[in-house]
């Protein structure tokens, strides 16, 4: 017997549709790639996409087709992820920092017909245009005055006379929730990139999920500056969530400066912001060069790599700005986790506070996670046992576009690749990547404690944490450190300062110094190219 | 194409799978019918649910079955609660304020198999035992030593033997989102009582919705005491809402009088609490007399009538507890608007926060609502035109149990039977029943707003404000007052403190004292008995 509720489907265009109705007045703020600042209401918003979604059709896009964008966080690719997707379409956001092989190569796979690009990334495009297969139609994301004088870029179409063109009335069309709304790809350390493709359902449940009191808690009394790129598996739900609840948002552009990006936060009032560590360092140094501090800011979102505990410190501690450590995937929508504190938890010494926001934090509803031993079998949750970390929950794979790689499940659960520990009260920590894992002498040695602690000393800008080759232990961790500028420190000096901090079998073997550690396209340390960079290298103690 | 994520149902299992996995260690505190304080954890109540989940097996439960229950609030109904729709059953929540007759009716109506009851309610059981038709199973909700010594309910069971005899493992079943989950029955005060239906997703969807930060805003730290009865709409999704965040809950039982609430709410530490108006009023009433304080309530949700400005300004200017005014039906699962302010609100007055807080809000997402006139033309958003309110929404009904009444919907909108304004700020603001309008000379005239001021009256505990027939007007306001007690108050005292608050002729013709209102079994005064009461009454200005 089924029951008598209404019949409708989850439909990302119900977002756009709700924000518009009752958060019409709402601002969005974009600093535009032309280099000025853009402001209107989630109401102007709404009939530009709608606009966007007659200019779709008019360019032939059918249901299902795949709309690929290179493109910043501004105004323009918000219109689109509503106009594609609200329209049927599989909006498709590509990664600008991949090499143009790789783009033309994802292009190809994803078998994408229109491609929207920001003028930043014209050279790529022209780069590109002859050798992509599928796409047919070139639009930059800028107005009449600005679009190139001459390009190779065959028959490029211009987005604001698109959208002057046709007209702001579209009725969104109903179908099934479980049509594909958007395509994201894996950066891939090994083989070839993997598509993610997500339903309308899964992005609704996991927009409705993420804005909840205990997860990324945002209301429409917040304003929200999204540093975490909206090519990056849809900047974590953020402009989906921000419509949901009539939010306040504010889109950077190009400029994710230090200094560009303190000015938005202080001009817009945000008071909400998320992103990758690297980017925050870039902040956090501005700022402390140059005396600044917060006026609105009172939460951060900081997740794609572990937090490390000296940043935590600086915001909360210097600058009154509350981490939320987040853990997720690509192919998560992506949030897994975040680190809220239970209320048991409220009588804690700022210390004891700390040591648990240091973890990941606890799973979001909907989504449920184990951890396993090499055996498969279930570990306990302890906060000491570690093993590799499984998920499953309607916002989470099932497989990939294509069916690339195969299944990738294990008994209906997703194995995420991390390693983890979880502890009593369910919240998860990261210890490392299954393939970044130092063995030693049989036992795993966590990289990502290795490097918290490096972090923390003064001298260094960064620092990662590498097996090397050991004639008796196998492996043996080698820390690589890239020091801040003119600041001076010895290999000796690092080497004292893990004294006390860590088990004494845990500390490193040996430090090298480097003048920058390599960076992946979403801000990940790259570790594979630098264990091929220190293949050779000779430990002191083998 | 669809996309390519985990295909899980939403299931109402998942919330106690949540809870027990992520909140194991999360306090259920209960005022049981016995009398004493029971306390136990969401993994004991988790294990005792799937040992009643097996009982449920034993007795014949099949898919789809109706199992009802006749309870307070407390942690055996919430067992139930989860059994019965987990494994599959529908829990129908009978109303133990209505006459044994209507009880009577429903459960033949609903053709319940097995009905649950507190021992309060066992001369009801024995009064229906032999008159209901489908019912086979009757099952005291207590322990063997409170059982009856003899009864003439046949073949009485004791549920904490049922769990003792049964197993606490139990797999909880996967099915389709939509099948049934729970039934309960509008107080109906026309016609027969119509049963609405809920489904696991309807269900789901609305517990995600209702706790976002802009709605009940609930979380893991919360500790939270529904004194709306689980029987009324499940207790506003709190029992469901509480497994989803892990919050604490406290479940007051049959003690709803003022001093038990207040014991609860000072022992247990409660942060947040929801009920009707008039509950509220016999404790804020208990508080005053013995000069009480809240310690640690933050905020309570007052909906199922509109709240007096009256009541809302004493909880926030007296205790510091702050309302969250809320409107929904039973047809609704009930949540449809919240009165949160929002960002642009925030440097209103304190007299200008009272006026928007005095509203039943804005609509959570998943719910669209509008107004239209008596042509069904929607009407501006300008809080000032007053019409029906019609709302849709994926935890809203489409029609009732056995098609009950016909198709309710006009063009897939459900009337509320409500009237009401809506804000260009998108909140919404009932102004009457449309039963309950007042047509004097074509005008319509609210009953509400002319309530809520009388009852701003220090001698007043509680007004109605009904239609009295006039010969030039066809109708006229008449105010029904029920006075403090003790209190002295005139009908020309009551008259002249509308002076001033109100268009003149909206001022009622006359005042009109009681001893008592009649109120509904679901706490509304049922001013159809006033109006019969009222019938003959003759104005004086007719």
């Amino acid at each position: 017997m089924n029951g008598l509720m209404m019949q409708q489907p989850l439909l990302i265009s119900s977002l756009l549709t709700h924000a518009e109705r009752h958060h019409g007045e709402q601002q969005i703020v974009s600093r535009r790639v032309e280099g000025d600042i853009h402001r209107y209401s989630f109401r102007d918003m709404a009939g530009r996409s709608r606009r966007m979604a007659n200019a779709l059709g008019t360019l032939g896009m059918k249901p299902g087709d795949r709309v690929a964008t290179l493109a910043w966080n501004t105004h323009r690719h918000m219109e689109l992820y509503y106009a594609v997707s609200g329209a049927g379409g599989v909006l498709h956001t590509l990664n600008p920092r991949l090499h143009p092989d790789q783009v033309v190569w994802i292009a190809d796979h994803a078998e994408d017909q229109i491609l929207f690009f920001d003028l930043t990334f014209l050279p790529v495009i022209e780069a590109i245009a002859s050798r992509v297969k599928t796409i047919r139609t070139f639009v930059a994301m800028t107005s009449r005055a600005h679009m190139p004088a001459s390009t190779k870029v065959p028959g490029l179409l211009c987005f604001e006379e698109l959208c002057e063109q046709h007209a702001p009335e579209f009725a969104w069309p109903s179908f099934d929730e479980n049509t594909a709304s958007s395509l994201c790809y894996t950066s891939g350390t090994t083989g070839n990139p993997k598509g993610v493709l997500y339903s309308h359902r899964s992005t609704i449940l996991h927009t409705m999920a993420s804005a909840m009191p205990d997860a990324l808690n945002v209301s429409t009394r917040d304003c929200i500056l999204p540093v975490v790129p909206m090519f990056h598996v849809n900047a974590w739900g953020l402009p989906y969530s921000a419509c949901m609840v009539g939010a306040k948002l504010v889109f950077p552009g190009p400029g994710l400066d230090g200094k560009s990006l303190h000015e938005l936060f202080e001009s817009e009032k945000v008071t909400v912001s998320a992103g990758v560590p690297t980017v925050w360092q870039g902040l956090l140094g501005y700022m402390d060069g140059n005396d600044l501090k917060f006026s609105t800011m009172r939460r951060t979102i900081i997740g794609g790599s572990a937090c490390p505990p000296a940043m935590m410190r600086s915001f909360q501690e210097r600058y009154g700005v509350q981490v939320l450590h987040a853990w997720g995937m690509t192919e998560m929508s992506p949030i897994g986790t975040v680190c809220t504190l239970k209320g048991m938890q409220a009588g804690l010494s700022a210390d004891e506070k700390m040591a648990v926001q240091a973890k990941q934090g606890r799973a979001v509803f909907g989504v449920d996670m184990k951890i396993v031993g090499e055996d498969g079998a279930e570990l306990p949750w302890d906060g000491k046992a570690a093993g590799e970390l499984l998920v499953r929950g309607p916002w989470i794979i099932s497989q990939y576009l294509k069916g690339e790689g195969g299944n990738p499940l294990v008994d209906g659960w997703f194995p995420t690749g991390d390693v983890a520990n979880i502890d009593a009260n369910g919240f998860m920590q990261i210890t490392d990547r299954s393939k970044d894992v130092i063995k030693s002498g049989g036992e795993w040695i966590g990289s990502i404690d290795l490097e918290n602690i490096a972090m923390a000393h003064p001298a260094v800008a960064m620092a990662a944490c590498i097996a090397a080759p050991h004639p008796k232990w196998d492996e043996r961790p080698l820390l690589v450190v890239m020091k801040k500028p003119n600041a001076e420190v010895t290999r000796e000096d690092i080497l004292a300062f893990y004294e006390g901090k860590i088990a004494k079998w845990w500390t490193p073997d040996d430090v090298v110094f480097v003048d920058a550690i390599p960076l992946g396209a979403t801000g990940k340390m790259q570790k594979m190219k630098l264990r091929e960079m220190f293949r050779d290298h000779k430990l002191p103690t083998a």
